[in-house]
């Protein structure tokens, strides 16, 4: 163990053992370092990792302080050990089931993969949609069928380039949401029978598209808090043939986990030692709770290795649809890809959000919407923490909008999912985030949804664990 | 041959050799019944073939006169003659070359496979925007990733009830255009190594459809005038294990064939015999000339096995990107594959063209734009006529906006096409409609344009070509 995750646990332990409770100060960086007998940026890194714990959080000028619900943190879940064989993909009929079940506007929405459209900033938007429509389109004549609007795509290179991401307007195609961006870096870089590396547990849409396409997966066992394991995934590169790696770098989905920057560059190498394309799904990533941006693996891609997909879909506009592609060396296929598929993406959308971001208002509504999340995050795992059965352990995601909740072994999944529906509540069992059907005593809970009707669904979808858990 | 097939090829005869002209009225369907000693029913269907054919035209409550270019008509294309074999698909660099010039907005723009955006409602759309966008979204949200707008969906069903086509809104998925039903239908129905039969000349975004899905295609040989060839299809599906037919039944692109409604119910019935399902291209549907509709292959449905994908994209709105499937029985299929690869369409442009529709002036437009397109396509087929070179046949397509020339076999449609591309003209070379780059010498040309610069860029083409003929 290295000496910043010495000290990290030592104060981990403290606070878990209510040595230091929620508001209080710890010591600062110069304290800590005199007092641990350690060098500052080994009390950095301590407090970096505590910090992506979810157990204390900086203040601007003021020091670090231990996190709201820090106490009644249950436990993370431990990493996942799934089987090291390749196979096809075979998705399960619960999927559609689940997914139909979160239609459903009845129902309490801890399911549903998107926050509350009522978290978005819908007049400003309308508005954006308005003006930026009002102008003839004929002017956008020739481009209609291109990578997607110029005006939209330097806003988001412009986005990039700020963060220390070197993008162009010219490196980006606009998709329809991130879902078609993943699905063309697939169907461009893999022929049918191919491996490809995913994360376990992992998003269901990844295992869908390689089922559809022919291809087999290889699960990579998933840490919560830093994504995954970069062993296991060596060994896949080096006995499976590997053609490509799909994941999520920061705010996984499932889990929440996010990889440090310098295992985001590590990734990269990796993956560039063996040549094989990496898809990186950044849909979350502009939902951080610490102080800073998290730049994506993109960042480190010196040989065009990497197709980055992201989206506004989980920031600003779920019904808008609009998505983006970062392609690196493999840009010209998946142009070529979309224009045989979809041709192009809707033109009013793009517009609309263009506008937005030129008028400077993303950053205001991100910096909303992060805090919000936060505070609701808290609240969620307070109300677990009080109402679920002993021994449940729940993620510590420090950005995005989904806590993953390990039950007891001992209750079914998807035995309480029939139960909360049959209530009016929906979440997302775990067995439909792999290959395999595992994980089949954890759950995936949206907390990006208005509050006061989640609480009150965590108390029941609590008490329906207990019951099973007899 | 049949007796109206005759009595229409003595009419045609009397019409190219100038016996009548321009203008002059034909007799009433009386008088030619008792002139020729045929039953009105045989004169019926003889006119309704010169119709087609574009050498006549019925005016309300007048009769029949011989149409204003029908002296100057060149021949049509003889019928297509493809291999047999099936094949599989490799799709030709030049088809991705062919669309990049396309954008070229400097370019005359003959070879694009829209209408010019100009001749399109902006104004009236902009307005439906702005006003079915500002109520406030969130209302939709249970909605917005399930199969589009119900709206929407309820605005395209009574189009087609109207029509005469049996539709409800649970039968419409809403797509990205409708290339993404096109690419849905062929992924949902079909696995690697299958064979689908496709129309020869036929629209390049099948073959690379095809081609990235890792299908084999058979090539039906084509009717210049009635389309697909119903025996060599029968053929196929008997000695090719066939397990889809792609095909466009309303002014194929390139051709601008129309099946009769006749032919459309035997291809229906045809199919349903070896259990083949038929995906239906209509995109052009709504683009006839002639006074009514020609109801789909849909419309003869009994078994569930047509998918009619359609669009607004050529009739309304481009750079929208709204298209539809109605998918009979293989509805939930594509509501899958398209819920893991797209998700759902982008919704202001959804919510748009619903109000648009419900607004009621989409047949008004619908009625201009028809008649501009028929004009058009006059002037362009004189202009032909005058300005190609002798032995250069014509298509007489009744709807759209596409001529597909056959120009005499010794010149070289690529290097045309590269010689007028200096002359800042553009078209589409006849070897991208075809797995194997046949049709070296057609070419097909877009007539949905401001018509000015056209006129003369026809000149520019037919003398280029004059020059390679030499």
């Amino acid at each position: 163990m290295k000496r910043y995750e010495a000290l990290a646990d030592k104060i981990d332990k403290m606070i878990r053992q209510g040595m230091l409770k929620a508001g209080d100060k710890i010591p600062s960086v110069r304290q800590a370092s005199s007092q641990f007998a350690v060098s500052p940026s080994t009390v950095f890194k301590a407090y970096y990792q505590l910090e992506n714990r979810g157990l204390i959080h900086g203040l601007e000028r003021s020091g670090y302080y231990v996190s709201e619900y820090a106490n009644n943190l249950l436990p993370e879940p431990a990493p996942s050990r799934p089987p090291k064989a390749s196979a096809k993909v075979k998705v399960n009929e619960l999927v559609f089931s689940v997914l139909d079940a979160m239609q459903d506007t009845d129902t309490a929405p801890l399911g549903t993969a998107f926050p509350s459209l009522e978290l978005f900033p819908h007049q400003q938007l309308t508005q954006s949609l308005n003006r930026a429509n009002r102008k003839n389109v004929s002017l956008n004549g020739g481009s209609h069928i291109g990578p997607g609007d110029e005006g939209l795509r330097k806003a988001i290179a412009l986005r990039y380039m700020t963060a220390g991401v070197e993008v162009t307007a010219d490196d980006v195609i606009i998709t329809n949401g991130a879902m078609e961006g993943l699905t063309l870096a697939l169907q461009a870089i893999t022929q049918p029978g191919d491996v490809v590396a995913i994360e376990s547990p992992g998003f269901y849409a990844a295992l869908q598209t390689i089922e559809s396409l022919g291809l087999k997966a290889v699960e990579i066992p998933m840490d919560s808090q830093q994504g995954l394991n970069l062993e296991s995934l060596e060994t896949a590169c080096k006995e499976k043939n590997v053609r490509a790696c799909w994941c999520m770098t920061n705010f996984q989905n499932p889990l929440g986990a996010t990889m440090p920057e310098s295992k985001k560059r590590k990734l990269v190498e990796l993956l560039g030692k063996y040549n094989v394309p990496l898809i990186e799904d950044d849909v979350y990533g502009e939902l951080y709770f610490g102080k800073k941006y998290q730049r994506p693996a993109k960042t480190f891609d010196t040989q065009g290795l990497v197709i980055h997909c992201s989206s506004f879909s989980k920031t600003l506009a779920p019904t808008y649809r609009i998505g983006w592609v970062l392609a690196g060396r493999y840009y010209e296929k998946i142009r070529r890809v979309k224009l045989m598929t979809t041709l192009s993406t809707s033109l009013p959308a793009q517009l609309a959000i263009a506008d937005y971001l030129n008028r400077g208002n993303y950053d205001r509504h991100l910096r909303q919407f992060r805090r919000l999340l936060e505070d609701q995050q808290a609240q969620m795992a307070k109300a677990i923490a009080a109402n679920f059965p002993q021994g449940t352990k729940v993620s510590r995601p420090r950005g995005g909008f989904f806590l993953w909740v390990e039950l007891p072994k001992a209750i079914d999944a998807l035995a309480l999912y029939h139960l909360a529906l049959k209530q009016g509540i929906n979440f997302a069992p775990g067995s439909i985030f792999s290959c395999r059907g595992d994980y089949r005593h954890c759950i995936r809970l949206n907390y990006g949804q208005p509050m006061g009707r989640i609480t009150s669904a965590i108390e029941t979808v609590g008490q329906l664990a207990y019951h099973l858990s007899k």
